[in-house]
């Protein structure tokens, strides 16, 4: 086990009409909100009414901010920080999903820092301060709602895609109710479930030996989250099994779950090149790549990748032929995929071969970097890993 | 699931020379320290100089109030309290285990307080606000590093033993070296186990239905304590085994396994009652209790217990005989203890039959009352108990 800090200050308020508490969790930290959404969606569903009638209830003075797409813009964070700063703005509410949260993250570190945000996401720059950030969540997936990590996207620069992480942007606090998760469309659950299963993946294949506890953690949030995905699917109203997801989510991303352990991620960095290019949603992305890459990395520690596969599928382990053991527990992961309605082959999202080597040099980003920790993957590395994606 | 909240503000800074840090941790929250303590065991292993050399090296002034006992004393936190008082303390720090941690605990909500601190442990009456809490802790067992509790006994009264619970009590930091767990013989070992096999255990064992992640999170941390534990009982100077055990034991009382849940808690209960007839340590008196409580309640809910036996110590399933399957692993828990050294029967304690009427009379505190949440047992139940135990 590696030395480690570990540190999560988002309070989490999770149940049945939780989202009603908003008013009274927010007036312990701000003065005058931003209220930070998507579109339609929170209206037409009612959430919107409910936020802001208990703001108003606590005579909690807001403006609003909607319009945050999937891969959120920089262009929209300028303008939100700008806003803030004019109207005095001290606390952002994000009421959505990954998107809308990783949004008014930037925002918050945006106001209070004299330079411009970008700065944060592509050098690293730390911020000082930031502003409070709370969150009304409506999608389990990308689990922003307790993490220190933010993906913007700069679409004045051909939607170059950068990601910030610091201990600031964690929110101050987060409202899970699984009952607004009800009305997710089947596909956008399956891509929920796949962002949560890589969030804990990536994790968990390291090179520190010697991480039990959370080996095993990692397992337990995977056998959860793939059991009660295919309840969901089966039953979309299943409280239980959306409240199982909805708070794994949050687990698999807090950084619990990589304590004392380096994790991998060259999958995420591959998926984010793949979404540039057609706009795949992340979590069906992820589905594409992770048995792609596993299958290409695993002879490095057939041992780790037979655990995962006796442990996490069920398979019963090949003493004698690890690998073969492995290689079965990325079948039935690739299987699950498919079963639970998500793209297993570039082929089904229209990457053809001509696209490889465009995905190859830009993960990579420069001539010098490789890719992942798990093995540090060269271009040539890449080009074979989406091959077995075909 | 149930509703719930979680939060947790601890800071874990987890490895290898740690308390080094100590000084620049403590700096961030500090003016002037109280430096609390038990006796010279941290004098003999140096940890004593590392820590006030790290103090010393940030300007951090410190006064120091030495000689914690377990089952921390009232009229120790009440001299905290005043020495605090009259030098102008704003942070407590306390390097030890469980006791020191809950003497410092009660010291920091004491100071502000304008009452008396024992008001808090015997009506509950909220903090409104609290200092500092930093912890280096030698002993994993008690998870009090990390959680909302601090139980003091009233040493004027009969050491009639108190707890107390309140999220102002969540330590600001709280640093874990494996390497100072080194020198902790083999029953204290064992009982720090012991005990936090208990936290888990206490929290797993609810009427609780559909709360799989928070299953599968506590079978993930008890089976790690498990296996560390002999591990480290071949080899003290295990690093690896013992940081499992030292991570988990934070893990294991943080309130994550128990979000969603309602713990038992009743043989906590009944264990206190246990140390204060004949000064058993907390682990060993729970490993005799723990055991018999489950065998007498397990009928209650045969799939529950089968479940635990099964997925924590490897049980073969008989389905048609779901009781069967539990009682076969609550022989196995009892075996394990017995195997590092604990003791599982109330006679090895030399508690008598004659003991028990007192004992179960004791934990109910009232007529009326009844003892834990999964079973709610009364006096004729826990003299059931510890029929079992004997």
């Amino acid at each position: 086990m590696q030395n480690f800090e570990f540190y999560n200050r988002t309070r989490i308020v999770f149940g049945r009409e939780t989202q009603n508490n908003v008013g009274a969790l927010t007036k312990k930290h701000a003065k005058k909100v931003l209220l930070h959404y998507g579109g339609g969606h929170i209206k037409k569903s009612g959430l919107y009414q409910q936020v802001t009638d208990s703001l108003e209830k606590e005579n909690v003075a807001f403006i609003e901010l909607p319009g945050v797409m999937p891969n959120p813009r920089l262009s929209l964070v300028r303008e939100g920080i700008a806003l803030c700063r004019e109207n005095g703005v001290d606390f952002i509410l994000a009421v959505g999903g990954g998107s809308v949260i990783d949004s008014a993250k930037a925002i918050a570190a945006g106001v209070p820092y004299d330079g411009d945000i970008w700065d944060m996401y592509v050098s690293g720059v730390p911020p000082t301060e930031a502003l409070g950030v709370g969150v009304v969540l409506t999608i389990p997936a990308a689990g922003s709602e307790a993490s220190v990590g933010s993906v913007i996207s700069d679409d004045s620069d051909n939607n170059n895609k950068r990601a910030f992480n610091h201990e600031m942007l964690q929110p101050q606090f987060a409202i899970l109710n699984p009952e607004l998760t009800f009305s997710l469309p089947p596909y956008q659950t399956a891509c929920g479930a796949s962002d949560i299963i890589a969030h804990i993946a990536e994790r968990y294949f390291t090179r520190v030996k010697n991480v039990e506890l959370t080996d095993r953690l990692c397992e337990a949030a995977l056998k959860t989250v793939i059991r009660n995905t295919q309840k969901v699917l089966q039953d979309p109203n299943d409280y239980d099994a959306r409240a199982e997801i909805m708070w794994a989510g949050t687990v698999a991303h807090n950084n619990l779950l990589n304590t004392g352990r380096i994790g991998d991620w060259a999958s995420h960095m591959i998926e984010h090149e793949l979404s540039s290019i057609n706009d795949v949603a992340h979590g069906a992305g992820l589905a594409i790549l992770m048995p792609a890459w596993m299958h290409y990395v695993c002879k490095q520690d057939p041992a780790l990748f037979a655990q995962y596969a006796v442990r996490v599928w069920n398979v019963e382990a090949d003493f004698g032929d690890l690998e073969l053991t492995a290689l079965e527990g990325i079948r039935r992961q690739k299987d699950f995929f498919r079963s639970i309605g998500l793209p297993v082959t570039l082929g089904e999202i229209g990457i053809t071969p001509a696209h490889y080597e465009r995905i190859a040099q830009n993960t990579r980003r420069s001539d010098k970097d490789t890719v992942g920790n798990f093995v540090r993957l060269r271009s040539e590395d890449i080009m074979q890993i989406l091959k077995l994606a075909e």
